[in-house]
């Protein structure tokens, strides 16, 4: 299956465009798993198996598990392992070096953890995104336009009276021969979310900043889907998983993804 | 000890600009290390105590390392330990996130592994540089204008008459209050490293793209020092470490080290 099918068919599947954000502080974990060995192994584990048929998408941010040294790099390969195949995987590192580097990293998350596909930065150009397209049955989000204020330092300058990231965009729909790209962009850019997907009519968009970034879950739905109504992944991370601190914190988490994924169908239907 | 005295005061123990790239391919390790327990860190080991009087800092490049898995992280950290004080470290992973990811980032790199420093992506702006930024004992290089052939997608990219990497280097210096910013500036475009070093004069330049990617040593000697001749490191990997695949591999890597050094301080003696 490729890239592109799996998307569609996670998202059919699940009849969701939820992508589950599992960026684990061992801070915030629920006190009842605490004395637990491996506690940010069995959190998400316990999220997954409550989650797995609301959300077309499961993304983890590599930074919380480096944070833990060695033991994080277990617990990636073990929650990956928990996720069943219907359902695509994220790996959220924004890596990017020269070619043969870039090469490592493509090992790294698609051959040694497992993952579906993974976020990249575009700032070294064509030969740090390549080694990730050499398979169609992996893919890469690339960052376009970020929710974060820093988006403003450098993505919206202008060149012959084009942002940068439309460059970007452009750049990357001219590298997506086996129909392996993807972009990230930001809910907290409606205005911009909506001339990208202009630009690129059916490449998937992993879409962060909605919840605690204060994007809108509306305009991620209205301006993020192709005309088919898909190919938006919205990503919503603290607010599922940290839904409930006590022993019902996988339940919770439940209930959370499925007012989410309803929400978001309502604006489906009423949209597309 | 700050960043930036850091470097000085390497530069000076050494009498030496050289970094050595330890970016080490399991494949290519001696075969007389192949039945060793964890041979990428006897490699290592080995390297550093037949060089550590020759090279100001040594880079690691984080992918070769997550390329093996859990036991790379253990490498890192076993490597890390191995070098002695007076010699800078650079964790090359080229990271960038938003704000709290960011600093994950750095708590990761800095107090889990133990670096000094680290190698960061500007495409998020701000905010994803900042937490690198807490401490002035630690420092980063900001990606300006890379030795890749991909450079020239983005970097170059002219907004108001005057490159993106320029612009990069601009915000790059405002936010440099605790002088512990750098850049990295490859030795395959020596022109933009003299405009790059104009534009900072006493900044920290990491200098990779001499050797197998073809940038001239003397150009990165001549337009990446500052005036008193120092603060360019100047990253040699493979033809230090891969000097010789036989048991004599340390100390064909010393004399690799020690003719590129002194070449270095020749070029030195001749331009300052």
């Amino acid at each position: 299956m490729t890239f592109y099918q799996k998307i569609r068919a996670a998202q059919k599947a699940t009849k969701s465009l939820l992508c589950i954000g599992l960026d684990v502080d061992v801070e915030k974990l629920p006190p009842v798993l605490r004395s637990r060995k491996n506690p940010v192994y069995i959190f998400n584990r316990d999220l997954i198996e409550a989650t797995a048929d609301l959300a077309c998408a499961y993304k983890l941010n590599l930074a919380f598990y480096e944070a833990q040294g060695q033991s994080g790099w277990e617990t990636i390969e073990k929650t990956i392992a928990c996720i069943p195949d219907h359902v695509l995987t994220i790996a959220d590192g924004k890596r990017g070096d020269i070619g043969n580097t870039a090469g490592l990293y493509a090992r790294s998350v698609f051959d040694q953890m497992g993952f579906d596909s993974c976020t990249v930065n575009p700032y070294m150009g064509e030969d740090s995104v390549r080694p990730f397209l050499s398979s169609a049955k992996h893919g890469v989000f690339v960052l376009a336009l970020t929710s974060n204020p820093g988006a403003l330092d450098f993505q919206y300058l202008r060149i012959n009276r084009k942002p940068l990231y439309q460059h970007v965009v452009q750049r990357v729909a001219s590298w997506n021969s086996r129909n392996n790209c993807g972009l990230v962009v930001g809910a907290t850019r409606p205005d911009e979310l909506l001339r990208i997907r202009s630009l690129t009519p059916d490449m998937p968009f992993l879409i962060p900043g909605v919840g605690t970034q204060g994007g809108s879950l509306e305009m991620a739905v209205r301006h993020g889907c192709t005309a088919n109504g898909d190919m938006a992944i919205i990503n919503v991370g603290r607010s599922v998983v940290y839904a409930s601190s006590g022993r019902d914190f996988a339940q919770a988490a439940r209930s959370a993804a499925l007012v989410l994924r309803n929400e978001i169908n309502l604006l489906r239907e009423n949209t597309f």
